[in-house]
């Protein structure tokens, strides 16, 4: 059976960070490479994220975070930024959703930030996975089902980390 | 990444049908051995069953049906057998729920029937998932989250129908 | 302000019961004058009837069944006859579903029964609310919203059981 | 039957705000004598306001606000003044949200804003009800039923205006 997942980029452009939240480090795609990234692009004033978006990122978190599977949530403000790009607003809404899993607040540049515009996103909420090889696996924008969602990264996770095959294994960079 | 579904029994007993509805032939475990199979375990009359458990097989049936899943429905009476165990109400049941995978009567043998016992069923609903080789990798009675319902079909779909290493081979009976 | 639930019937017929569940005594509505009735008409395999409106009766009795309103289920077969008229499977169904209202079953009367006849109901499920005075006041079919049913019952509970004005007071009968 | 929603104050002392939106001029409880009135206390950053409050608020305002309720929703900042005082912040989370009932900015005063002490509100989201005469006839904080909030409404709706007995008409003010 062929995967139901296509590559739909070979090579996922690195995020691009004002500042992190909820985590000690900064993160990078390169970095995470190995592991499944699922990258939850959202407003802090966007219903639908609130709503359906960071809650279905929470419990991603929380079922799949210890499995090999890395949350990020990306804040992409193009709406209302003089409100929205307010670190201070930022970090309030973090902590009183007790979100637990990384926030990056995507770099400003003009009316759209930067990795939102490098990734092409169509608006909020959108949902990318990123397989272990940092290729784009799945790029949805707007509400996804959560068994549809499950399936992907299920899938992500079982493939393996290096493309062997009886001629060698090729590395992937 | 060691897989995150363990093999629970290397081969699962087969399905013991006293009457199909919703298939023009009878299924057989062995005879679906390549595709991943859900099975569901229900009463008519149980609330979970209806609330919960055949929404997500229908859901399930629905997302996964063309992609290598078979969803089967397993009517396991072990309560109000003057009642469920008619075949017309059962058939009433499949059309008013408008159930699109095919459904197992299963075959009646004193107060627990035969599959649900050999399958060793707690109860309704219950959710049991068969790998392409036919071993049971997941087997959980009640609710099941759609995320994590999800993520094990994806899983499952994802994985070779054989078991091929350096070494061959090695064909799964 | 005017009532916005008009008198749609000043009379409503009585039930015409084959057989009562969860009650010691029948039931009627001329001895339930002076009380609100919340009638739910439903057929145990009617799925918007198992989602929806069974489970909104039983918030209904569980919220105001000590404040004045009484829940009554009645079971309107006009499908699958020979399956849903056992006695026995609604005594099963009422038992599994744990129904705590009393419920009726409608007197069977060709294709469609008695008291679903009179009441001309559209189908299942249907709310009615009869009023202290034994008035029709909302008769509805399909899923109705918890906000509107409750702002019904609570406009009902509020009404006076006579009408008394500065003539005297009426009988309603 | 006696009335299930007690008076809980005579008089309910006014709303202090600093500023309205949604509405062309500003709203008062006195000028508001003769309508029910439904006050949401909320704060732009409360997930259970986002989550449920406001939802229901408008809801409320979408069913009965033609028939006699005035939905006024109060924004109660107690927490991350910095960020939520922001009149810009506020005015972009109401077009945002889609909220089309007036909303009103509490008078801050330190830590708890003027109105929210003055109603003695435990936190947010926080539902009070006015009735006719402008009493405070329900003040509950947390998630509030549907159908308990339409019984309250449709109850406090249906009474009357002025309290008028044998005795003659008692004017309220």
């Amino acid at each position: 059976m062929t995967s139901p997942l296509p590559v739909l980029l070979p090579h996922v452009p690195e995020l691009q960070v004002e500042r992190w939240f909820k985590t000690d480090a900064p993160l990078s795609l390169d970095l995470l490479r190995g592991k499944v990234v699922a990258l939850h692009a959202f407003q802090m004033l966007c219903p639908a994220c609130v709503a359906h978006g960071l809650p279905q990122a929470q419990r991603m978190h929380a079922l799949f975070g210890g499995r090999g599977l890395q949350v990020i949530g990306l804040h992409t403000v193009f709406e209302h930024h003089e409100v929205m790009e307010e670190a201070q607003a930022l970090q309030a809404f973090v902590h009183e959703y007790g979100i637990s899993f990384p926030v990056a607040a995507d770099k400003p540049q003009g009316r759209i930030p930067t990795t939102m515009r490098a990734l092409e996103l169509q608006g909020t909420p959108s949902l990318l996975l990123v397989d272990k090889q940092g290729r784009l696996r799945m790029h949805q924008f707007g509400r996804v089902d959560d068994m549809v969602a499950g399936a992907a990264i299920g899938e992500l996770l079982q493939e393996p980390e290096d493309d062997c095959s009886a001629d060698g294994c090729r590395v992937n960079r």
